[in-house]
Formats: C-alpha cells, sequence, structure tokens
C-alpha cells in the first residue's frame, strides 16, 4: 500500500479525531449526496447503535429499579427520531422504555418513526415532571436525544432549556446521544448537563476530547474513503460489533 | 397475563411457526402500511443482519482461499438490494465482496444501495462465467440474494434460470437469503439448488421446515403484536444479538 501523508493509514498510531460542527455537517452532506444514504437508513443505524450502547452502559441485571424503566428525551429533529429509534430498540432488548417529545416534527420521515413507538405501545410522556424526585423514581436513566450536531447549543430554545435545567437536577444517571445537549459542540463543557455515558456516533465531536465519563463510539458503517479522507482514525472495532468504548 | 388459545404466549414451548407466502406479503404489507416502517429501513435491517449471518458460518479464519472474497448475486427487487446492504457490510466486516447484479433496478429505493457498494469499491461483475471452476476457484462462498418471498419461484426467467443452472453445479458453499431461489416457497425442495446456509428473515418460511443445512433467523425488529397475531412463537434471542441459529 502507498501511504501518501495525505492518507493515514487507519493501522498506524494516528489519535482519534474529534470533529469540529462543520466537519460534522460535510461528512453527513457526503454521505447523503455522493453516497447516496437515506436519512431514514442512518437514523436506523445510529438508534440501533445507541440501543445497544445502553445494553453495554446499563445492562438489564444492573439496573436498580424494579422495573427496567428508562426514559427517552427527544429533540424535535434528527437526534429525536435517533431516540425514537434507540427505544425501539430498547424494547426489544426487554427495557421499558418511555418517552417524551414535545414538539413532534411534521416531516413523515420523523412521523413514522414515532408511530413505530407508538405502534410497539411505547408510553409517550404529556410532560416531563419538573419536580426531579418523580423522574429519579419512575426511572433508571434518562437518554438525552435532544440536540444533535445540528443544533444551537449555546442559544438553546424553549420548551428545551427548561427541560435541560431539569435534567441538570437528576441524581440518576444520563446518557447522552452524540452531543451533550446545551454544550458547545466546538469546546469543553463547562456548566452544562452532565451525562455519564456518551454516545458519539460516526466520529467523536470536539466537545467530546475530555469527556471523562464511559464513552462509545457507534455505528459502524462510514465508507473507507470518508474515513480517510477526514483522517478519522476510528479504531477497530470487534468482531461483528457495532460500536466500541474509547 | 392472560393466554387465550389464540394469542400463545411466545415464552411457552409452542414450535415455531413456517410462514406461506400470504403470510409473508401480509406480514410485510401490515410492517408497512401500519407500523409505517420504510422499505429502505427494513433492507437495511435485514442485509446487515445477513452480512452478520456470514461472519457466523464463515468466519474470516475458516476460509480456504488466500483472499476472503465472497460472490453476492442480486436479483432484481428487494431480495437484491439485500444483498447489497450484505455486500457493504461484508465489506465493513473485512470480507472481498463481489456483486453479480444482472438486472439493475430503476427504483431509486434500489439504485441508492447500488450506489452506496459503487462508492465502497466493491466490484461489479459484468456477466458471471459459466464455467463454474471459474467461480469456485475464486471465491469461498456464493450468497444467493435472487429471489424473495414476493418472486415468482416456480417459473424463473431469464437470466435467472440460467444463472441458477450455474449455481446447482458450483462446489463452493451457498448461502440463500431468506429463500433459495426457484424453490417452491411453500413445499419442501426437490431438484433446486442446494445452500449449506439459509438465512430466514424476520421468520422462516413454510419450504424452509426441512431444511437440513444450517439455518439461521435474522432481523431482529419485529412488534410484539405482530408477532403474536400471526403466532410466531420465535425463540428468545441472545443479548443483542440480531441473529439466531435455529
Amino acid at each position: 500500500m502507498n501511504h501518501s501523508s495525505s492518507e493515514p493509514d487507519a493501522e498506524t498510531a494516528e489519535p482519534l479525531r474529534y470533529l469540529s460542527k462543520d466537519e460534522v455537517a460535510a461528512i453527513e452532506s457526503e454521505l447523503l449526496k455522493d453516497y447516496r444514504f437515506g436519512r431514514q437508513q442512518l437514523i436506523e443505524i445510529w438508534g440501533h447503535a445507541c440501543a445497544v450502547a445502553v445494553t453495554k452502559a446499563f445492562p438489564l441485571g444492573s439496573l436498580n429499579k424494579k422495573q427496567p424503566t428508562v426514559l427517552v428525551v427527544c429533540g424535535p429533529n434528527q437526534n429525536g427520531s435517533i431516540g425514537l429509534v434507540c427505544a425501539r430498540h430498547l424494547r426489544i432488548f426487554e427495557y421499558e422504555p418511555t418517552i417524551f417529545y414535545p414538539k413532534r416534527s411534521t416531516e413523515s420521515l420523523h412521523q413514522d418513526f414515532i408511530v413505530q413507538c407508538e405502534k410497539m405501545d411505547i408510553p409517550f410522556l404529556s410532560y416531563l415532571p419538573t419536580e426531579v424526585q418523580l423522574i429519579n423514581d419512575a426511572y433508571n436513566l434518562v437518554i438525552d436525544a435532544i440536540l444533535g450536531p445540528d443544533a444551537d447549543h449555546t442559544d438553546v430554545k424553549e420548551p428545551y432549556a427548561n427541560i435541560l435545567v431539569t435534567l441538570k437536577q437528576i441524581k440518576i444517571p444520563m446518557a447522552s446521544v452524540d452531543v451533550p445537549s446545551g454544550w458547545d459542540m466546538d469546546e469543553a463543557n463547562t456548566d452544562g448537563i452532565n451525562p455519564e455515558v456518551l454516545i458519539s456516533l460516526t466520529a467523536p465531536k470536539k466537545c467530546a476530547a475530555r469527556f471523562s465519563g464511559k464513552h462509545f463510539l457507534a455505528g459502524r458503517f462510514l465508507p473507507y474513503d470518508i474515513q480517510k479522507k477526514y483522517e478519522l482514525n476510528l479504531p477497530e472495532f470487534p468482531g461483528t460489533d457495532c460500536l466500541i468504548e474509547l
């Protein structure tokens, strides 16, 4: 193989790259336009991988509550749909997810994922209790699938700003999907929510570089040419696993 | 729980059901219309599960040839696209798939899956050698993703009839996706192709009831209500595995 300096081999010990918001957008645009991946397809891959990550971080046997309850908080766009798919697969893995999805998307892409959850008898909360003790008592963990890399995390709008105030106070563990909601994507967190688990999708984002919790890289499908072009230096996933703990 | 005779509990020892062609069509229609699953989503789930099944049946370390080559033969419709997705994931799992896809679909759904493979540098054969020794020498195994449950297996048209004549003569192992191409779906096989491995998707079909090779049930996403309604009595999948060997 010809190793030019512009194309580092993933097998060398080059460090994993942490992507800027612009790089994330460029990769996603390339996947959709050049590689002709579909949004439905990517959301399914990512949501499934998130559910598998949750089973690794919080195995059924490790949960404290009598029922394996999980609260999945979903935002209005793609990150929220990934949360919906995650909830559906968690149900298949015998967890008991409940979804809080305060602003439903009107896009049929996202609505289809809602129906899939509804028809799986996954309950939807009509509001999030502001009394955090109620959340601590009812659920083993919370999944933050609110704001993804495409969202503005520095100026969070309602109802999400208030939801983040609540989530900052909960005592049960939280897992964030791709980006902890409200964190500046390109910098380390200062005073946002504090997830125990971060599930980075495809490649980690800059804000995750100093994340000190359990960190998974999930979603194993990225074409080798994209991995090379963006010098991602992804680690080797074991066997057929769809994720790896970093 | 209330166990009525019309709703057997999957946990009892009721035998796995083998579905007729009409039942397969009814379930798929329900998934698409009532549950609002998308074809792209289902094909991704199934194709990925097929690739995982291939890694179980033919682990990289067990292959005889110097290169981990796999020939994936794809039909014109959904089964062919599942083959394309399978090939793509096999590439990610470090196999070297080659695709033979003699009649390309004009549907954009299927064309997107073609582009995804092309952009992953997976080679497409322009014709299938009629000299079977060339196939035996070049590949470790063949994946038959030609005709799915929606196809007419009793009156196979060209170019597939001729392809099946070739595949009947190969000496390397073959894995069929969902239904061995050319088998009558509702009856046991008499003189068709003879796959060593069958990857049943969602639920096995009647023709698989007396299949004597390695038999996988792959694709773990089916809503519980559908499992009950059609009395599928699916086995319990281990952990987060997307398949189980029957």
